[in-house]
């Protein structure tokens, strides 16, 4: 099992915790030379608030744990391709990697929409891993939109 | 004295504690209806948090003060073009309208770099007003850079 499988496993685990909350099932880890340094999921509905994403509230613990607002040396993890709100934040963090699981063709923000985590005007560039164990990341978030619509 | 001018100059004040805590100087308010509902200003490097920006801290608030991650009938006014991060969540918070001051030619995402509000494959637009207090916006980032720059 290499790294990259092993880490998205736990961003699944995430999305597994927003799935049991009613929450649409997208999970983050943040990984810091090699040692989990923060673990989110989405909680937009709980928190009731719209910067409550996954990707968002990772990158808040983990600068809270490395003490300040550069996550350097770091590489982000979650379940979905980032929307243009969490695809700025990661660039405005400096994270050195990101590696997704499944894509996002209405809100995706690195390869659906745009790449806004390669643009090449902003002071930061991070590296892309996309499709990482993308079936299962696809398919907790269809099988929560089925149940969603069955429940209707 | 219009609207627009009125509520800038609340985001000013908001810029200037910014500045009083050695932060870059940019403020911003959530309109609701008439009324402002949350008030914020940078905090990057006194929260040690890369999405601690004046426009992702009023809309935390706004949706605090409003009870829900959808910020209707609301005007978000911010005293500098915001970054891809925050463009992007004045999307995600379905904000109304965007108003703000100076432009910011390196990092923003409303006309300088991109239009990120307006993008016709995202589920939400943005009406955008830009320039207004443009000069003392812009001025008191230059007499806070001028200063840093003295500093050292």
């Amino acid at each position: 099992m290499d790294n990259h499988h092993f880490f998205m496993g736990e961003a699944l685990a995430e999305a597994r915790k927003a799935f049991e909350k009613g929450e649409v099932p997208i999970g983050a880890v943040v990984v810091h030379r090699g040692d989990i340094v923060a673990r989110a999921h989405n909680l937009r509905e709980t928190a009731k608030d719209p910067t409550a994403h996954a990707e968002i509230l990772a990158l808040q613990e983990a600068s809270r744990v490395l003490g300040g607002w550069r996550i350097l040396d770091s590489v982000l993890y979650v379940t979905l391709e980032p929307c243009p709100m969490c695809a700025g934040a990661l660039v405005m963090a400096r994270i050195d990697c990101l590696v997704y699981g499944a894509k996002d063709p209405k809100a995706g923000a690195v390869e659906s929409l745009m790449n806004l985590v390669q643009f090449p005007k902003l002071n930061h560039q991070v590296e892309v891993i996309g499709g990482v164990r993308e079936t299962e990341c696809s398919n907790i978030l269809k099988q929560f939109f089925r149940k969603l619509r069955d429940k209707k």
